[in-house]
């Protein structure tokens, strides 16, 4: 797996899957978990999936945007869809069959697995009035949505996790994004960052399962069968487990904490939505298959925004 | 099952569990599934899954009120959880427990299996502007809602299925509440009452595996599992095969009709909440065990309701 022993919710997918497999197939099949402790390589796990160094992989299709464009939107897309609309596209819109039809081409057979609900926008120490007080704002934010805020006028910096909250406070950046507040408490920032922003960035991250394709290949069809059933429970598991500790978890910091909670504005909203379009846009030229990924999401997403807009956004402001 | 044969979602549903218990087990264990047609006692299931005349009955928890008043809400609460809190709560803020504390009591050991996402409020003929517009007003709504536009002044009207479009028609009833467009489209209430209200009485309505518990209890533990992990695919399933039909068949119907969407006006939700909650009370007080559910139910809420409205209410919102 790519997540570090320990992580919440991250490892507990993992951990969960391969329990559930062995103890569905009688003990006939077995999987152990190795974290980056052991292996060395939390970004490289596809490779080693792929070349069969090992038989499966639990990651993010993210992180292999560079290996492969078309892989980038299988986990989220900023202001794209939250995760019930994710899962709709996944089982009944086609995502399954696109998101295999680009890792056939890695020899990879792979299996949405875990969800992190929708992930907040992250800590800053000043508060973001306009578009004004975007410029040259040092962030941590990684991936797609960094290069988003980058051509916004921020200035998206990398830096290890292990360092951030000494970052923050020295002013190496002036903001950070996290996860939320499960695994964002323990990092401390609130301490330090009172201003926490709602997201917009990672709707729903989703995690995967990877098979090496020949391997899944060779198996009976009853153990085919749960391990895609025990993947897409883990998937539809990690979202309430996400759900409920984040729940518990804020509940904890907000009555401890002076934290204020902030929407962007909508000029920097509309800002960044721009960007993102032109920046899907771009992604969409490198390649054919990744042409087809954001267009469908894309043509799924008006549909679901109008029947979200009458169902879970009318009834979580009536209620 | 409870539902007639070919009705959307729900037939798929149990149809689904059916095949991957099938495919799982490698033959091992076979379900068949009998519609109504069959057994002629689709609001039985429990009596016929505790009685061993059925191994297994797939259901609605709330359609047993009148046996358990604590099975009520295993289902759906009005103005409760959506699908992902309850989601949550299920299983992991104590239901999943809490439903079998229930069900031992029938013999039965059960599963949330399955998941309509928020259902729609109704087709009325006219517009409700006030509480004024409630008073004797003949609606079609069944169960604890039914119970709470009753004490609101409304008339709630009991009639089969097959006769609500003509009663509809001919003013036996001012309004009917059905499921969502997927459903409704089939029923043409958009043709003669124009106005469709948002929901506001079953955020997310829970079916349920029921196994009778010797059956249960003397399987080896791998089918126990796979069984276990078959309903849990389902109930995630359904949710997703739910939002995208529903998606789906809403726009196409408001495309090709004039239907106007309502959210009911603040002073009807104030008075409905105010009867739910008075009723909610009174079933409390008919067993130790509904206070329980109840009381379980609306702890989590109170943070869960915190959590949702700065994830995905904001989100939808901002997006």
């Amino acid at each position: 797996m790519s997540w570090p022993e320990g992580t919440p919710m991250l490892h507990n997918a993992a951990a969960r899957f391969a329990r559930n497999v062995e103890a569905m197939s009688g003990g006939r099949f077995s999987i152990t978990v190795d974290a980056p402790g052991r292996h060395k390589a939390p970004l490289s796990i596809l490779d080693m999936v792929r070349s069969g160094a090992y038989e499966m992989g639990h990651s993010a299709s993210y992180y292999y945007k560079g290996k492969d464009p078309a892989t980038t939107f299988f986990t989220t897309t900023p202001f794209g869809m939250n995760p019930t609309e994710m899962n709709a596209w996944y089982y009944y819109g086609g995502g399954l069959e696109l998101l295999n039809k680009v890792y056939v081409r890695h020899n990879v057979v792979a299996f949405p697995a875990g969800n992190t609900h929708i992930q907040m926008g992250g800590w800053f120490k000043k508060e973001i009035k306009s578009v004004q007080d975007l410029k040259g704002l040092k962030i941590r934010m990684p991936g797609h949505a960094g290069e988003v805020v980058g051509r916004a006028g921020m200035n998206p910096i990398s830096i290890p996790p292990g360092e951030l909250y000494t970052a923050l406070e020295r002013g190496t950046i002036d903001a950070v994004e996290w996860v939320g507040p499960a695994n964002d408490v323990k990092m401390g920032f609130h301490k330090i960052a009172p201003y926490y922003y709602t997201g917009w960035h990672e709707p729903g991250a989703e995690l995967h399962v990877f098979i090496n394709k020949q391997q899944f290949d060779a198996l009976p069809e009853d153990l085919k069968k749960i391990i895609a059933i025990a993947a897409k429970e883990v998937s539809f598991d990690m979202l309430s487990e996400s759900f409920y500790r984040n729940a518990i978890a804020w509940e904890g910091m907000k009555k401890q904490n002076n934290i204020k909670i902030r929407t962007l504005p909508e000029d920097v909203l509309t800002l960044f939505k721009k960007a993102n379009d032109e920046l899907l846009d771009e992604v969409a030229e490198q390649s054919q298959l990744a042409m087809e990924v954001i267009a469908s999401q894309r043509e799924f997403l008006e549909k679901a925004k109008d029947w979200s807009s009458i169902t879970d956004a009318d009834y979580l402001r009536l209620r």
